[in-house]
């Protein structure tokens, strides 16, 4: 507590402690009210993003969904990774293997800033071997009329990350600098924390700005 | 901080500050969990309430929807102003243009005291400007033979309030003195906050008490 | 606040305080954000458990449930038992009378160490007559091969509680001890807070651990 001069410099009220720490309940309850972070989020569902291609859904060995449904559909539980949940374990989409993908049609073109990866919280995981582990983002436009199956070749390598057991289940993460606008993401997992059956996707966000707006992504100091 | 006497009776220990901190936040989580207000809703969906009667649902300028479904249908989307969500964007009801309204038969016969508006939260929106702003609230009481088409005309005047956007996301106004007993509330809006396609109703509610049981709503002094 | 001496050791700077502050606030919004326990159930309608039994549910009496649907059946809303909701009132499952039961088949086989009953806050609650009193819980373990209809004679004794309703709306009771490995639990309430007609359940929750695994149930000191 240094000397006493600093001491009694810092010495509080009670009322002005009270103060403070109502204060930041308030804003801490308001920010997890807003979605969670409280960041403008681009791929959420009910803005209008949508997941259009992914890698091979897990069903329990039981079927071949991709030859079963067609290569280019999408699973129904894909949507999971892009709406909120209580946070429950289960409320997931279950990709098969250890790697696998997302693309993600954004509501609208924006020049990423970062993105925010969550898992199930460990308090009540049953298990979190199936969270993924090292992953890579790229990102592209389309237009209307360019070949679906051209996407990939397109990409722009964004970030890689690692998604980290021990940190807070979502997880954000930082672009490289000097993006191009995009509105298709890929999140790409090569590993994932111990599962060779599954990997489970809980939420996936991305966050930037809009050309000509300012950015509503400010990282705290 | 006064003199040195209050100074030194204003002192406060680790651990009486401790308490305190510990007490407000379990309150505030527990307000929170609380569907967010902790302040009984007479027109929450899963308590009985139904959205009756709204002015011309948002399509997007492909289809007049009320020429397509009837006058007296109700949108599935007119649900969603009675429920709650997770905060996230989207997840409203959007009505055509910058004026409109919804008519909403509470769960049973109350004295409305006051009502709380809702929009999403500034920091995950998109886009504010499908707020509503300049609001009327009028209600009545309906019985079972009543003619449903002689329904405004009955209205008793109940608050005119403006939601701002610069104040929290759910703003509660109350209601004027001395109401009568009603069933029927009908929520007008003649401005927003500058969209002029669309404004969008993310959550309304209703307060007060039913005759011959203390209220459950106790403005924080 | 003692004496002179301890009273100087217990002063706290606005620095510490705040880091005490910030620490704790999160630290609940954690646990909040968490299923709101932050504690692993093994009741969960998403990690696989099913309501496989219960008593005649309530259907404002106009029909008799089960000479409708056949004793056997399980009604759709039996699921809300086993799931997260906003704490909204009406998101239960509404039982007939006064007493009854359900029957809950685990995601798993476990050592029962504590179940958690829920009811709607009071703060937002139109009538909380309805909640379950006395409480009995019985459990046991079936094979795959076990005739159902014997299932009741086998149950182990597990608990007796009561449901309070002057505590917190999620209410956790510890299991005697010495507990054999289960998967069917079965919640009994001989009595509720009042209401002739119905009982309602909001949520149901089990704790415990899978053999060879630690337990994640950590009770606060």
């Amino acid at each position: 507590m240094s000397d006493s001069t600093d001491l009694s410099l810092n010495r509080v009220s009670l009322d002005e402690m009270r103060l403070f720490a109502k204060e930041m309940v308030e804003r801490e309850i308001e920010r997890h009210a807003a979605d969670g972070l409280g960041i403008v989020d681009y791929a959420l569902w009910s803005g209008g993003a949508r997941v259009v291609k992914h890698s091979e859904p897990f069903t329990g060995g039981k079927t071949n969904w991709f030859a079963a449904k067609g290569r280019g559909s999408v699973h129904s539980n894909a949507q999971k990774v892009l709406e909120p949940s209580f946070g429950e374990p289960g409320q997931c989409f279950a990709l098969e293997g250890s790697s696998g993908f997302v693309e993600i049609k954004l509501r609208s073109s924006i020049v990423v800033q970062a993105v925010t990866l969550e898992h199930v919280a460990k308090s009540v995981a049953y298990d979190r071997s199936s969270a993924p582990k090292d992953c890579q983002l790229t990102a592209w436009h389309e237009g209307p009329d360019d070949d679906a199956s051209m996407r990939a070749q397109r990409g722009v390598h964004m970030a890689e990350f690692t998604y980290d057991l021990d940190e807070s289940n979502a997880q954000t993460f930082t672009s490289h600098s000097d993006q191009p606008l995009v509105n298709i993401v890929r999140l790409s997992f090569s590993s994932n924390h111990g599962n060779s059956a599954l990997t489970c996707l809980y939420r996936f966000r991305v966050h930037g700005f809009e050309p000509g707006t300012p950015s509503s992504l400010t990282f705290p100091t």
